[in-house]
C-alpha cells in the first residue's frame, strides 16, 4: 500500500483526521481533526509559538481578525493579482484548472473556452444587504494583518529593528483542490512571521531563516534527505517578491511545496502607506532617520507540517521472535505499525494498561491514570490482550506504556515500556510521574 | 473615567487590542489582538484546554473545518431560524435592528417598513461560480461539528457515556454590533463542549457544569459578586433548548451575557440522523441498548473572557508616601494603574530592568534576560527611570520585576519586586529562574 493511503487510513481509523461533514457525504476535500489529530496539531502549533515567539527576544505575536477592510486587499494586490487560470466548459459552464484540464469537460464532455484568470479570494457580505459596498473577503494570507498593524505594534511595544511579528491562523483560498488528503484544502492553517529589517540586511536574514526553517523540520522529526530548497526563478515569483525559496518535500505523490521563504522587499508597507495615507515608517532611534523597513517572510503550513510529520513518523516493523511474549499477540501478529513522533509532538504521552479488569488491579490503575493525567496526556485501555493494546498505542505514537499486573499490589512496581525500543523496565509507582516527565523531556 | 474606557484605552496603548484595519479607518467594530493581547488570549485558551480537555478523563477535543456542508445548517435549523428582526429604511434601504431602531432612519431620515427576520449566517461561495448550488456558510456556532463528528469520535476513541467533545475556534454572526469594544463582534472565538449523556442524567450534569463554569471564572480572577445566573424562560430560549442558563456579568455598560449553559436534548443528533440517514446512536456496551444521547452544552466566549479578565484585573491605587523611593518617580506620581491578572494569565511573567545602560550592568542584564526568556515570557526595559518602568510593568500586569543594579556585580544578587504588594527582596542570580518559576506556580 502507498504510504499516503496508509497514513490517511490510520488517521481516520485512530481518530486523527476525519473527512469533514462526513455524514453528509463530505464537502470538497475538507477535513476535521479528531481527538488525536487536534492534540497533534495543537502540540505543533504551540511548539512553534514557543520556539519562534516566546523564547525569542526579537519577536512578538499578534492575533488579528480574519475579515479585514477590503481596502487592505486592494492595496496588497490580491484583488487584482491573486488568481489562477481556469477554463470553462462551453456546454455546462463548469470550471477547471487550465493546467490540469484535458481536451473535454469531465462532467459532460463539452469543449472548453480559452483560459481566464479567476480570483482566489473568498467573498462574503458584512451587514444585511448583499451589495458591492458590503462585500468583504476572507483573508488569503496572514501577512497583511502584520503589515497593517505594524505602526500600532511599533508604537505600543518599543521595538528596534530587526524584529518580527508572528501570527497563526486560518487562511482561505478558493482553489480547485486535487484531493491529496490535507495537502491542499480551501481553508488551512498557516504559521508565519514578517521579519522587519533595514534594506541592506535582508540577505543575511534570509539565509538565517532558511537555516532555522530547516532546523525546525529536523525538530519535527523530518529527515533532511526528503527536503529540497527550490529557488524560484524570475517571472515565477509572487507579485510582491524579489527572492523566494520554496521548501519542498518528497511526498508519495511527488515533490511539492511544504513551506516558503520570501523576500517581500518594502512592497507591502509602501503600498499601505500610499493607499491609507498613514505613516508606516520606522525611525532609527540613534540616527533619527525614517524609512520603510524591508521584510523577510518565513511561512509554515500547519496542516502540511501535520502531514509530513505523520508521513515521516509512520513505520512498519517486523517483530523478532525473541521479543517478549507480551509484544506478540499470536503467531500471525509478527509486524507492527508504529508512529515514531518526537515525544513533544505525540498526542498521548503515556498509556495506562491494567493487565486485567479484576478489582485489585483496577483499584491501582484507575487512580494512577487520574493522577498521571493531571500532568501529561494519558490514555487508558483495559480491553483485549496486552499485545493488541501495545499495537494500538504504537499506532497512535504513545512514547510510554505503563502496565499494572498482579505483582503490582505486592511490590508497588509497574512495567514501563518504550515505544521505539520496546524495552521494558520495572519501576516503582512512587515517583513514576516524575520519572515519566523526565523521560519525556529528553 | 468609565472603567470600560479606561480598559479600552490601556488595551490600545499597551499593545493588548488594536482596532482592526485601523490605518484604513477600521471595519465594523473589528479588533486585532496585539502582542500582549495575543499572549493573554492564548494563555486563557490554553488554560481552558488543559483544564477541561487534557486533565479530564471524560473529554476529547476536535478541531473542525470552519466551512461545513450546507446540509448541516439546514438540519440544525440555522438556515431557517438563526435570525434577528430588522427594519429597512424605505428611502435608502439601509437596515437596522428592530429592537434598537427609532422612528426614522439615522442615515437619511427616511421611514421604516415593518420588521422582518434576517438570517445571521455569513454566506460565501465554494468553487469559481457564485451559484446557489455553490453557496456555503461560515459556521454560526461550534456545536454542529461536534454533533456531525460524533459517530467518527465514538468509533475511533472507544468512549463510554457520559463524555464530552470539546472545541475552540472562530464563529461568525452577521449581526449589527452595538460597539462595546470586544463584547460583541461579527467574528469571535468560542470555547465549548457538548457533554453527551443518557436522558435521565441531564439534570445532574447540568448542575455539575454550572458549578464548574463558576469555578473557572474564579480561576480567571473574576469576582463572583459580578456574576449572575439568569434562567431563561420558556419561549425565550433558542429553538433547540429545553433549559438554558445565561451566565451574565455586570459590565460597565450593563448586565449582559458572558457564557451560556444549554440543555440541547437529543435535538441535534436526531435531526442529523434523520437528515443524513446515518446512525448517530450510542450502544451501551453492557445492556446492548442503542439510543441517541442527550446533550448538555457549556459555551464560553473567549473574547468575553479576555474582556472581563481585563475589567476585573484593572485597578487604580494610591501609592503611600512611605513606599520605597523607587516606586515613586516624582511627587506628582502618587497613583498607579495595575492589571492584577492571575499569574498564569499574565502576558509577561517577569521584566528584567537594568538600573542603568552602563556596560557593567548591561553585561549582566542582557544574558540574564535571554536565559530567563527560554523558560518564561519576559520583557526587557532599560528606558527612563525605574519608577516609570515599574508603572509600565504594572499596567501590563507583569507579576515580577527583576532589577539589576550597581551592587549586582559585587554581590551576585538582584532585586525581585512583587506586582501586587510592591514588596522587594534581594536574591541571588544563581537559582533565580527556579525561584521565579516556583513563585509563578503558586
Amino acid at each position: 500500500m502507498d504510504r499516503m493511503d496508509a497514513v490517511e487510513g490510520l488517521a481516520k481509523r485512530r481518530g486523527f483526521i476525519f473527512p469533514g461533514s462526513d455524514i453528509y457525504g463530505g464537502l470538497a476535500n475538507s477535513w476535521d481533526y479528531g481527538p488525536l489529530g487536534a492534540e497533534l496539531k495543537k502540540n505543533i502549533k504551540d511548539e512553534w509559538w514557543k520556539r519562534f515567539v516566546r523564547q525569542r527576544t526579537d519577536m512578538v505575536g499578534i492575533d488579528a481578525a480574519l475579515i479585514m477592510n477590503p481596502k487592505v486587499w486592494e492595496a496588497s494586490g490580491h484583488v487584482k493579482q491573486f488568481s489562477d487560470p481556469l477554463v470553462e466548459c462551453k456546454k455546462c459552464h463548469e470550471r477547471f484548472r487550465a493546467d490540469q484540464a484535458g481536451e473535454a469537460c469531465p462532467s459532460c464532455g463539452g469543449g472548453f473556452g480559452p483560459a481566464r484568470q479567476f480570483n482566489l479570494m473568498f467573498k462574503t457580505f458584512l451587514g444585511s444587504t448583499e451589495e458591492a459596498k458590503n462585500q468583504a473577503y476572507l483573508r488569503g494570507e496572514l501577512a497583511q494583518a502584520m503589515f497593517v498593524d505594524f505602526p500600532a505594534v511599533l508604537q505600543s511595544m518599543r521595538r528596534r529593528l530587526p524584529f518580527g511579528i508572528a501570527s497563526q491562523g486560518k487562511v482561505f483560498r478558493n482553489e480547485i483542490t486535487p484531493g491529496n488528503f490535507i495537502f491542499r484544502t480551501r481553508e488551512f492553517d498557516l504559521m508565519e512571521f514578517e521579519y522587519f529589517c533595514a534594506e541592506n540586511e535582508w540577505e543575511r536574514h534570509f539565509e538565517y531563516w532558511l537555516v532555522e526553517m530547516k532546523e525546525w523540520l529536523t525538530h519535527c522529526g523530518v529527515d533532511a534527505k526528503n527536503v529540497y530548497f527550490h529557488e524560484i526563478e524570475d517571472g515565477e515569483r509572487a507579485h510582491y517578491s524579489k527572492r523566494t525559496v520554496d521548501i519542498e518535500y518528497e511526498y508519495p505523490f511527488g515533490r511539492k511545496e511544504l513551506y516558503g521563504l520570501a523576500y517581500r522587499t518594502d512592497f507591502d508597507l509602501k503600498n499601505h502607506m500610499e493607499s491609507s495615507g498613514q505613516d508606516m515608517r520606522y525611525m532609527d532611534p540613534e540616527t533619527g532617520e525614517k524609512f520603510v523597513p524591508h521584510v523577510v517572510e518565513p511561512t509554515f503550513g500547519l496542516d502540511r507540517t501535520v502531514l509530513v510529520s505523520m508521513l515521516e513518523a509512520y513505520a512498519e516493523e517486523k517483530l523478532e521472535a525473541k521479543k517478549s511474549k507480551s509484544e506478540r499477540d499470536d503467531e500471525a501478529d509478527d509486524t507492527r505499525i508504529v508512529m515514531k513522533f518526537p515525544k513533544w509532538m505525540a498526542p498521548y504521552k503515556v498509556a495506562v494498561l491494567p493487565l486485567s479488569k479484576k478489582k485489585e488491579i483496577a483499584d491501582i490503575a484507575e487512580p494512577l491514570y487520574a493522577e498521571l493525567r493531571r500532568g501529561m496526556m494519558c490514555d487508558y485501555d483495559e480491553t483485549q490482550s496486552i499485545g493488541k493494546r501495545y499495537r494500538r498505542q504504537d499506532e497512535i505514537g504513545t512514547p510510554y506504556c505503563v502496565t499494572i499486573d498482579f505483582d503490582t499490589e505486592k511490590d508497588g512496581c509497574v512495567t514501563v515500556r518504550d515505544r521505539d525500543s520496546m524495552a521494558q523496565e520495572r519501576v516503582a509507582i512512587e515517583g513514576l510521574a516524575d520519572l515519566l516527565l523526565k523521560k519525556l523531556s529528553v
